[in-house]
């Protein structure tokens, strides 16, 4: 069956998140509702990245098999004005039968914003965490070094019973953006609330909360205990995927 | 009497401009009710922009007299407390009692934000005018050189009968900014609508639909039927002010 890739990206502020989930208004409801409306069949998507409530996307990946003929830039043009303008549709291509956007996705990439300024910015506060305090940059630069490698992550996650929590964190860095810090992380996959896990901690460091100990004592205890803080949702965005 | 001077920011998404207006829920209708709410006297204010409906403001400057003593911080966290998220209020200090928001500055600056991207982008579309399509961005950077200088601006302006629209433009450019086209205007002030007609008339000129002719005779006609385009609200903050 010929398989189809679509390139999405949304505003997670209005959303349960990404996964369908029993009544909630979630992206992936919507999306396959839309699908469904335009070619008149249910579809089974498959995703990059189940992004968690509130959570933004900008290059999330989604892919479905169909049976029948598309026309991508009509399919685009219904889907958007389905979905517009908290979903936007950005491509549809037809990609090779294996294809599918999570088991073949090789890493993700995501960013999250931080907001040290005293006063908060109304503009972009559906996308920041405002924590309004002096936080030590340089700090949390130090802790993300300590981030990268296959490590387990055990805690920095939500674990699932029976499920591993060893990942390879391939980047990993604070930089400085017109006032604001952006955490930047990439990975070959990410468990439940791990980089939330990670911005938080590098927060509760930063702010002289927690003690400056070795991040690598931290992972090694494998102990969710040891990091007090999650970033709040509405800071974080997938910010692309690899294939 | 003591002036004061207010340091604010805004998204103007949900209101109908800065200016009070019978009934419409406007940032100086929001922000004076705060103010009266907190000190317990009605106060007239002075704004240095009074930004139309939709118009964004990052670096408002309002002032006010009043009668008595001001606890800089325990009035911020009030204010802010019943304006906030939509409208954040940066600082608060005493001034000279000549201060005026309005007639004490000497230039404002003002920014839009264009994206010339296929596909709109969900978190920056209540900030951004999203054209999606290709501009020419060198001949936007030519024409925007043009608008520098002391010109009358009637072909820029929804004139006001008996009012000057001469105005001194101390900058004007275009740059980019991850993928987006941003404009970037410095004048002792602005005449209304001048800074999205400015734009309008780039893009028309820049998408081609426009002669791409000498803006020194646009700007000498006086002849606002020669710039079709007011480009949209949303697109537009109010930067910065300077006295």
């Amino acid at each position: 069956m010929p398989t189809y890739r679509l390139d999405i990206s949304y505003d997670g502020s209005g959303f349960s998140g990404y996964a369908k989930q029993n009544g909630q208004r979630t992206i992936q409801r919507e999306l396959e509702s839309a699908l469904e409306t335009a070619l008149g069949a249910a579809l089974r998507t498959s995703v990059a990245g189940r992004t968690d409530a509130g959570v933004h996307a900008r290059g999330q990946v989604v892919s479905f098999g169909y049976d029948g003929k598309i026309e991508y830039a009509r399919l685009q043009r219904s889907l958007n004005g389905m979905l517009g303008p908290e979903i936007s549709v950005a491509g549809i291509i037809e990609v090779e039968d294996e294809f599918d956007a999570r088991f073949s996705a090789r890493w993700r990439r995501y960013r999250y914003l931080m907001d040290p300024r005293p006063s908060l910015d109304p503009l972009i506060r559906h996308m920041v965490w405002h924590v309004g305090r002096a936080v030590e940059f340089e700090t949390m630069a130090e802790i993300a070094d300590g981030f990268v490698g296959v490590h387990d992550f055990s805690s920095f996650c939500r674990s699932v019973e029976g499920k591993s929590n060893v990942r390879n964190v391939e980047e990993a860095k604070w930089v400085q953006r017109e006032g604001l810090y952006e955490f930047r992380v990439k990975a070959n996959a990410f468990c439940h609330q791990m980089v939330r896990s990670m911005v938080g901690y590098c927060y509760d460091v930063g702010r002289g909360y927690a003690e400056k100990g070795q991040v690598s004592d931290v992972i090694e205890a494998g102990d969710r205990s040891l990091v007090g803080t999650v970033a709040p949702a509405h800071g974080l965005t997938l910010w692309d995927v690899g294939y």
